[in-house]
């Protein structure tokens, strides 16, 4: 977690860069390369990295090419880990299992791959993810408040006059953080939920997908979801940044925005 | 769907042999092959194919070997279907993510591996799990009530007097299974809430993953589960078979184990 904090502070930055490489919707010259996933995230790795206060890969893109994509993955890692190691890095992967399965997932995830952090499903309960709340070393990002447009079939049930996403969040912030090791995913285009987990969770960051493609609103996500420090958010892009004309130009604009409402926001508390 | 059926009644079996190599637990020659998971997977399968179902690799035990591991997964699919295509093969990935992801998972599990079905984690709702849902030649099995001891932590919580899993259990059966693809997951370890889902969801065959090391009742499940017709369940055992000295003995016994059960269940009838 303090190597979130340090890349926040030292970039400047709460932008979140997702490294989703879709074969294809990548550039016509990455995808002849012998290793196209590689070499399109190491060109938006050097474009971004000013930028960046995390990298994000979704394992989906990956698992898609099978054994090539993952050892593409593998380089993409070793990559970062050679050349900005100072820069966090998400699996975003959304695994859950039970605790003797999980066990596999913390050791390929963490050890393997080499991440700083993963993201969670909290279905099974606390029990089953002991794998991943047990690693002091590494963030655990657990999903409370998703950003697709059917997310509140079941989040939004009601249990004691709270829905579910309003339990997972006080769950993971009384009972689940003990090693203060979590996060929690929360969408971007749902900034009152984004109000309403941050009252519930005050020293919870929050990894916030959801701006650009699917439509969440930078200067509400950042006035809802601020901590009392003015961090506690980490904004994550992936098709709007990394399939842009200018990934390096969109990624810092997109820092600038987020800037630009942190003052704001600051200004008006 | 009828690959399933099918098979259940040529083998005469409900049961589902988990295909879960953790390398340290493999026979010692196993490990210095140069694919000891590979290698292990098939003599299991040659040990147990009489006896079985269907066949469910975790992801997560191949996961944890890198690109490899996934390879290694990758020919235990190919052999699988040259040798034994008529036996259903389950992804269990418990995977669930946004849309746009999805649709790259389950191109993944069904097309790049090659899998008849895969469990899903209904936490994002129907609208994100369209791309597996909308697979007709595909089968989706969803969490509804784990076998994990911390599986109530939010599947217990109620909401209109209904547990979350009841209400999983009846989007499912009502809503989610339009194509008459889907399945639920039940835990063994809970037989009173496997007989409260049958009587939900009349018409999904469940699949039950939690006995053997995990202390499942199979004369219990059976009894709770069985539907109108004397099926729709699969009995899912890994770690009691695969690591027992005589795998195709420990597969054949509980495969008669069950069908005693359901034996007697149909005289209690």
């Amino acid at each position: 977690m303090e190597k979130f904090e340090r890349r926040t502070e030292a970039a400047g930055s709460l932008l979140c860069v997702g490294l989703d490489p879709e074969l294809d919707r990548l550039p016509t010259h990455f995808r002849y390369e012998e290793r196209p996933l590689f070499a399109f995230n190491r060109w938006i790795i050097e474009q971004t990295h000013p930028y960046a206060a995390a990298y994000k890969p979704n394992m989906a893109f990956y698992e898609v090419r099978g054994a090539q994509g993952i050892t593409e993955l593998e380089l993409t890692m070793k990559y970062l880990r050679s050349e900005h190691a100072e820069i966090p890095t998400i699996c975003d992967a959304k695994r859950g299992d039970i605790e003797n399965s999980n066990r596999g997932y913390a050791v390929s995830i963490f050890d393997v791959l080499g991440f700083d952090a993963v993201t969670l499903h909290p279905y099974l309960g606390k029990e089953a993810l002991a794998p991943f709340l047990e690693r002091r070393d590494k963030v655990c990002i657990i999903l409370c408040r998703t950003s697709n447009p059917g997310a509140g079939e079941f989040q939004n049930l009601e249990s004691d006059g709270r829905p579910l996403w309003e339990t997972v969040a006080m769950r993971v912030s009384t009972e689940w953080n003990a090693a203060g090791n979590c996060m929690l995913v929360v969408g971007a285009t749902c900034p009152e939920e984004i109000r309403r987990i941050r009252a519930i969770a005050p020293a919870i960051p929050f990894l916030v997908p959801g701006v650009g493609a699917q439509g969440g609103d930078v200067a509400k996500v950042v006035f809802a979801g601020l901590d009392a420090q003015g961090k506690g958010l980490l904004i994550s892009s992936s098709r709007g940044i990394i399939f842009s004309q200018d990934p390096a130009a969109a990624a810092r604009d997109l820092r600038d925005e987020i800037n630009a409402a942190r003052k704001a926001a600051h200004a008006a508390r």
